[in-house]
């Protein structure tokens, strides 16, 4: 398809395709004369990975080209690709090390890994920001005198396995092999905001059976 | 205790405090003589409860001053409190309602919810700023041409219900009555950060398990 189809197919202007473009978020068509190029699913499919991470997932240009960069990179095997690519997105704030809240949750992190059984985000510990974020989110709860130690996180982190089989399952069914790290970064961003919503309603909800309404 | 052991007690300096108080996000100490104010344990929870909605939930102090008028509004009933509290908090942007994707994303989250039989969430869905959350997030992917739809939805809904339930059973037994509504506004902002990084390392390892690492 031409530049105007992709525009109009994808709903993003031709001057923000363009942009993309000379930013190298999206590859350049198959040129077929001095002025035209072609477009493909490919490209609608990628467009519409750009718009997430950037329109509702606010990830700065440079920072998507860079989980971008990791999605394409063929040399890495799927699981690896999909990490890296997650571990590209903005990360929460740091833990500061000398807080001793942050030493007590760093310690029912790793004890909370070894009760559910997750090998790989163990050996993965020392190395992913996703684990850093989780002992700062812990942290701030003790630091509230919320007496959050694995026992209390284990149910929870069981819950959310089931929400990742749930995703991986429909991704499996709903997506070509090469589109899959795709769409799971795409999910990451954009099924976050659902979930989130979700709790809300449910707290509300199970809140107003427990206590009514008056 | 006085104003220097709250600081100690809450890790909050004397000047952030004093602050607070000319802000209105903490009621006013007993005062003992001119110069020397009183004040209790019922500080320490609330400043704590400060601490979280601005540092943590990056809440603009405004904000916060309206979540805590309703946190403290006896005239309600436990669940309108929390209710009021949690739609106070910053929320997602507005949806569009010029947007078929929008129009298409109500009508699947109003099936949502009559499957999973939530009553309350179906009666303030007019009104609620978290339903119209959950209608932009779900208009967010069913642009990226994923098929979400009720039915896709409601298992979610009801792993999130589960969650609920846990936490209401954990405030119910971690906490007074009068403390509840003030816990249960913390945890909605200290809680999902926890939630979103369980859900992180479930969507590594999990992909680990299928797909192996190399």
């Amino acid at each position: 398809m031409r530049l105007a189809d992709l525009s109009k197919r994808s709903g993003v202007s031709t001057a923000t395709i363009k942009y993309y473009l000379r930013e190298g978020l999206l590859p350049p068509g198959r040129q077929v004369n001095a002025t035209t190029a072609e477009y493909d699913e490919g490209h609608l499919r990628r467009l519409r990975l750009v718009r997430a991470l950037i329109q509702v997932g606010k990830v700065p240009v440079a920072t998507a080209r860079e989980v971008l960069g990791h999605v394409d990179d063929e040399s890495l095997g799927r699981t690896i690709r999909l990490g890296a690519a997650l571990w590209a997105l903005p990360q929460d704030a740091e833990p500061d090390e000398a807080d001793p809240a942050v030493a007590a949750a760093r310690t029912e992190v790793g004890r909370l890994l070894e009760l559910l059984g997750w090998e790989t985000a163990r050996e993965m510990a020392p190395l992913s920001p996703v684990h850093r974020s989780l002992v700062v989110a812990v942290a701030a709860l003790r630091r509230l005198d919320y007496p959050w130690d694995a026992e209390l996180m284990a149910p929870y982190g069981a819950l959310m396995m089931e929400v990742a089989r749930r995703e991986l399952d429909f991704m499996e069914t709903h997506a070509s092999d090469a589109e899959q790290v795709e769409m799971a970064v795409a999910s990451a961003v954009l099924f976050q905001p659902v979930l989130r919503a979700l709790h809300r309603l449910a707290q509300e909800e199970e809140s107003a059976r427990r206590y009514g309404i008056e």
